[in-house]
């Protein structure tokens, strides 16, 4: 298998870690994407993925993957033992939910404010940057209040749990924290009074996945 | 098993359709919510989905599940016959991909154009609508154009092959489905020229599952 991605970016990060999560990490051959040139925008890498996103995960056989809960699904299921994406209905059902709220309620504003709030990427990635955007602007701002109140939710979420998805480490973990990786790039502090995420954070980063990513 | 949702709406009809096709209709309860009145924005709705969208299933010991991925993860997997999520790892990566496409290239443009270039569902649901989103603004403008940007894709998808994941009808069939029922209501129209897309869509309409809903 072959991973087209971007050393140290937050999404290539998710698969990193499900790769050294799963024991799979030797079985991968990085190809790195030039970002800062907008090599992802362009032919051929938009014939493995056509929007454009890192990371692109390429089967043997050709079959290209995006999206990271996609390459998360295929790469934990490989096994026969979904750690990641849950071994029953429950589970996936539970997992699937609070992976979704992770994007929804994090990563998805974050990169709103990232990329039409702040200089973001530069304007080959984002061209166009709505003028309400702008610093200033309101549906900025409203955008980083929804990823503050994203961690507040979280960190509700994890006074009751010691996971995000429940009692065992999951896909949902790998993007809550990417979510905060993201932030920290978007410059968005999580509130001090978010001390069970804190903890989570500091028992996550813990994890020998997460020390040493594939 | 309860299903909180709005009849007709087009997030709910997503799994009304995952219910028939499973033959899980005769298991579900469903209860209204009241949308107009914004009940889904007030307690106690939001006890049951802090994110209030609709639908949410609610099982017999109290879980709740939200977010149409998970609850249809849940009820596909309940029988250990994934058909509509996938059976194999690489069924369920290209199921994934296509069903997260579905989302960012036409449900969630679609939706900003609805909510902020459109009286959407009135005041009550989106109070705050960007200047630069309305009717005339550039941002509005843009995300329409993602969203037939979305169809041109996956007509050249379907050119290829019958269903969107492949060989066979999945969780990412309803998805798209949901997209251009939901253009409709945003009178979005699809290109007269996505032939392909037209001829998958009359061929999933007359799907039992489909022409019946749970």
């Amino acid at each position: 298998m072959k991973i087209h991605d971007v050393p140290g970016f937050p999404n290539p990060l998710r698969i990193r870690i499900a790769l050294a999560e799963k024991g799979l990490a030797d079985r991968v051959q990085f190809v790195p994407v030039d970002l800062p040139g907008a090599e992802n925008r362009q032919e051929p890498f938009l014939a493995r993925n056509p929007t454009g996103t890192v990371p692109v995960l390429e089967l043997d056989d050709g079959l290209h993957l995006a999206e990271c809960t996609a390459i998360t699904e295929y790469l934990d299921n490989l096994d026969g033992d979904p750690v990641l994406t849950g071994r029953t209905a429950r589970e996936k059902g539970v997992i699937h939910m609070m992976q979704k709220r992770a994007e929804s309620e994090l990563i998805e504003p974050i990169g709103d404010y990232f990329h039409h709030a702040t200089p973001g990427l530069g304007p080959t990635h984002q061209a166009y940057k709505s003028p309400d955007w702008a610093g200033r602007g309101e549906w900025g701002l409203r955008r980083r209040e929804k990823a503050v109140a994203g961690m507040r939710y979280f960190d509700q979420v994890l006074r009751d749990q010691p996971y995000v998805a429940g009692q065992a480490f999951s896909m949902a973990d790998i993007t809550v924290l990417e979510g905060l990786v993201f932030a920290g790039f978007a410059r968005i502090p999580v509130p001090d009074d978010c001390t069970a995420l804190a903890a989570w954070r500091a028992r996550v980063e813990d994890r020998p996945s997460v020390k040493a990513p594939a």
